[in-house]
C-alpha cells in the first residue's frame, strides 16, 4: 500500500475544503507539519485562532517550500495564479494537486507553470455544504464521499497511488476520468444544480405580488430546498460558471429545452405528459438512495430535527 | 376557547394528509368516532391494518353520513367528484374542509354541490413528505408548519373558529388569505419548486453523454437536493398543475426569463452579474433559517445520517 503519510502538507487556501482537510491529517496523524497559507490576512488569523496548521503564511510561495504535498483549495478562477507564484518554490519530487470543481480550466492553467520534477495530478472531491470559510470546515467531510482525479497522459503513477491513498485515509472512494468527461457529469450533478438554485431564489426574491416575507414564512413547501444550494459561497460559483462555460451552456439548453415542453403540457392541460414526467423521475431518487448516495429519511430527516415551537 | 373535539370525523381520502391527521385525532383524543374512506380497496385494507380509523369505507356518500367534520384529502383534480358524491348525506350544520395545494379550483369545484347549513372551509396545510400513501403518514406532520384558510364570504365565523381551533391542536399555526392569492403565493414557494424539481431531474435522466449511473453515482455535489421533490406523488403534482394553471404558467415565465439572463452572462463572461445575484440569495437562506422555517445544519444535517460505507 502506498505511503499515505507527508513530511510536510501546504494548504494554499483554507475555506471549507481546506480546513476540512487540514481537520483529517491532524485528526489522522497524516503529516509532520501543516503550512497553511491564504491571501486574506483574517482568514489566516482565523485559522490560526483553530489550529488547523503548524506555520501561517499569507504567501503562497512560502508555503509551499519544502512541502511534499501541495493542496491548492481555491476558487478556480485563482487556479493559475497560485500556479505561478509556487512555480519557482515547488520541491522537486513534491505532489501538487487542487480540488476545484471544474478540471479542463484549472489543467489549463496550473500546467504551464509546473516545473520539471513535480507531480501536478488534478483532483476533485465531490463534498462541502453550503457553508463557506474555515469555520465551517469539519472532520469526516471526505467520509463515503468520491474524490475524482483526471490524471494527466504523463502522471506518474507512484504519484498517482500515493495521493489516492491519502484521500482513502480521509474516507474519500477515489475514481478517474478524462478532464473533459469530468467537466460535462458536474456540469449536470452540480453546476446546473446550484444555478437553478440561485435562479429560482432570485425569481422569487424579485415578485411584486408575493411579498419577500411570505416567501420565507411559506418556505417549508419546497422552496427551502433550493434555497441550501443558493446559499454556497458566490466566488466559488461564479468561477465554475466562468470555467465550465461549454459543459454548462449545454445543460441550460436541455433544461430549458424541457422545461418548455413541460410549461406547453401545463398550458395545454396535457395531464399525460405531466404525469408520465413526474412518475418516472420517483425512479432516480430511489436509485440515489439505494447508492448510499442520500438519506432515506423522509423530508431529508428534517422533522426531527425542526425546532418545535 | 373553541371546541377542538368532535363526535364523528370523516376521513375522505386516506394517503400521507389523511392518514396523519387521522394519527394526530387518535393520539390527542379529539373524536369519538373517525371514519376513514378511499375509493380504492387496497389502500383501504392497508388504512384498517394500520388502525387509522373506526369505520372503514370505500363509499365517501356513506362515509359522511352523521360526520361533524368532513375532511377531503384528495388530489385536487378528485375535488368536485367527492363533493358531489358526499353532497346529499352531510349532515346539517357539518364543517366540510380540504387540505388541497390550490384553492381557486377546489372551490369553484366543490361550493356548487354544498347545500345549505353546511359550513364549507377551504384549508391548506403545508406539510408533507415526498413520501405518499396511508404508511407515509405520521403523528406531529402538521406540529410548526401553517395552516392557510380561504374562507368563502358567507364563512360562519364560529365554524371557522372551530376548525383554526382543531388545526391549532394538530401543532399548525394557522393563517388567512384569499383564494387567488393563496394561489399565487403557492405557486412560487411550492408549485414552480416541485416542476424545477422534476424537470431538472428529466433533463439529466435523458443524457446521451453523461450516464444515469454517474448521475446517481456523483448526486450528492448538488443534484439530489431536487430528487427529493421529484419523487413526490405524481397524482397530487399532475393535479396541481392542472388546477393552478395561470399563477403556474406566470412563475414559470418569470423563471425562464431570469435563467436566460443568466445564461446570457455565462455565456458572455459577466462575472459581476453572476455573483451579485448569488451574493444576494445567501440572504434569503439566512431569513428562512431565522424564521424558524428550515434547520441550519450544514447540508441539511444529512452528515450525520449519512451511512458510513
Amino acid at each position: 500500500m502506498a505511503d499515505v503519510h507527508f513530511d510536510r502538507v501546504a494548504l494554499i487556501g483554507i475555506g471549507l475544503i481546506g480546513s476540512s482537510i487540514a481537520r483529517d491529517i491532524k485528526a489522522l496523524g497524516l503529516a509532520n507539519e501543516i503550512v497553511v497559507s491564504t491571501r486574506s490576512p483574517e482568514t489566516l488569523k482565523r485559522a490560526e485562532e483553530l489550529q488547523l496548521g503548524s506555520h501561517y503564511t499569507t504567501s503562497a510561495a512560502e508555503a509551499v517550500q519544502g512541502a511534499d504535498l501541495v493542496i491548492v483549495s481555491v476558487p478556480v478562477g485563482a487556479s493559475g495564479t497560485v500556479a505561478e507564484q509556487i512555480a519557482a518554490h515547488l520541491k522537486p519530487g513534491a505532489i501538487v494537486t487542487d480540488v476545484g470543481s471544474t478540471k479542463a480550466s484549472v489543467i489549463a492553467q496550473m500546467t504551464p507553470h509546473m516545473p520539471p520534477g513535480v507531480h501536478f495530478i488534478p483532483g476533485h472531491p465531490l463534498a462541502g455544504t453550503e457553508k463557506s470559510g474555515p469555520d465551517a470546515g469539519f472532520t469526516g467531510l471526505f467520509q463515503g464521499r468520491w474524490c475524482i482525479f483526471t490524471p494527466l497522459p504523463d502522471t506518474d503513477g507512484e504519484a498517482l497511488s500515493r495521493l489516492k491513498a491519502f484521500w482513502e485515509a480521509l474516507g474519500s472512494r477515489v475514481d478517474e476520468m478524462d478532464p473533459e468527461h469530468h467537466d460535462k457529469v458536474l456540469a449536470i450533478v452540480s453546476h446546473l444544480p446550484h444555478i437553478i438554485a440561485y435562479n429560482i431564489v432570485g425569481t422569487a426574491d424579485d415578485l411584486e405580488t408575493v411579498t419577500e416575507s411570505e416567501v420565507i414564512k411559506y418556505s417549508a413547501s419546497g422552496f427551502r430546498d433550493f434555497t441550501r444550494l443558493a446559499a454556497s459561497d458566490p466566488t466559488m460559483w461564479r468561477d465554475v460558471c466562468l470555467h465550465n462555460k461549454d459543459a454548462i451552456l449545454e445543460m441550460l439548453a436541455r433544461f430549458s429545452e424541457d422545461l418548455a415542453y413541460l410549461q406547453r403540457a401545463i398550458r395545454w392541460g396535457e395531464g399525460d405528459k405531466l404525469f408520465d414526467l413526474f412518475a418516472r423521475t420517483r425512479a432516480v431518487r430511489r436509485s440515489i438512495i439505494e447508492a448510499g448516495q442520500d438519506v432515506d429519511t423522509p423530508d431529508f430527516g428534517r422533522h426531527s430535527l425542526d425546532k418545535k415551537p
